[in-house]
């Protein structure tokens, strides 16, 4: 049972002027590989909102930076669900630069609770995502 | 009849690894500077979304990058509105480095649109935009 | 003679919370498709940088924002040649909602300029841009 | 011996469209204090890269999300050493709404290593970092 992943490309509007990637774009890349991880198990965020008052937020975040990334760098992003409770999942998320098996660049811990949209309190999770392997 | 200022420090977010700030951060240095501008008029841009769905969206901009700012540079960022349409802004922003007198780093002429936030059609602005001097 | 263009797709990242992508961020998009634009003509900004000390910089940016994008968006962005002089490039550049045909959501003119990475003084642009159609 | 802090507005670039701050967004919020912080120490992070070839590195972030900032919102946003060791710095940071007695919204720690800015091996710390309280 594999990690979800996806590539993407650095871009000067990741980089700082110390010449490697700003340290908070990488959240930006796992947010990406989370959203097309959801897209990918049918479930629609903006629909969620608009129409369930339902949205994903994240309540914890432990990041190691294991080595920079630079600009140009292809790199592959993943997530892979490591538990499912009832108002929130645990993800583990890594970043490589090249392909699956390529130099690891920094591996995390993301916690995202569901929550109602307008109350900002915990609701049960979406039935489309899947319980851990 | 002045512009309205505000300070902006560059901080290493607004950079990128070519080692000066990348050219989008400058949007939001204007942007900050006329969210500062409404508000010392009194206009509340989240409360005029939540209780009116009007909203200001950004319908053209023209800009010219004089000179290039660094991490750590102290900016001075102005904004003058030159026009008011019924609908409608257009601002002079300026952005220079040190104080007000200082080297003109890049200078701009932003147009704002007043829409209705459900539908994006045009509403008429909301009557404590000034008019022109 | 085509445009060159990429897909984006839109993040939150992208996105402010009047609900629509944030206006700055297309000029993200839009450095994106330039810079695998040069990437696809056989032009390495980075080695540019560190082996020649020379980099683009944007110098004018005309942006008309005709129609806003919003989270989960599949965008086409294209980056056209219109004019090569000895210093300096203007391209024709356009945002597109779905794909090339889509309905166009952001029309822009950016003229980069060629600088000398030390002193930011003109230099001739690289004999590998091309000239225009 | 208290903390060092900063007050933060919260601008639309900040947000996203669920309604609320973009997560990433705080890092750049702490980062803001910890450059300031170091400049009020009398560190120049840019001179420290050209004149030393010496930069400081995020390598580890522990962040829990308590409650949500949003659009016009003034925040505090602090740092304190907690450890000092031979090449890294270990730092406390918190978000708090309104003053320093305001309801907290992030608590953080970071480590950020001393780099050489050339072979991104550890260097010992400038003499100007003082010891943990």
């Amino acid at each position: 049972m594999g990690a979800f992943a996806i590539p993407v490309r650095v871009y000067w509007e990741d980089t700082d002027a110390s010449g490697v990637v700003y340290h908070a774009s990488y959240l930006r890349y796992m947010e990406r590989a989370r959203s097309d991880w959801l897209r990918a198990l049918g479930i629609d965020q903006a629909a969620l909102i608009r129409e369930e008052r339902l949205q994903f937020v994240v309540v914890e975040a432990q990041i190691r930076y294991h080595r920079p990334a630079r600009f140009g760098d292809e790199l592959q992003v993943s997530v892979l669900l490591t538990e499912r409770g009832g108002a929130s999942v645990t993800m583990a998320q890594e970043i490589r630069r090249g392909g699956p098996d390529g130099e690891l660049l920094l591996s995390a811990t993301i916690r995202a609770a569901c929550l109602d949209s307008d109350n900002l309190k915990p609701r049960p999770l979406p039935a489309s995502v899947p319980a851990q392997p």
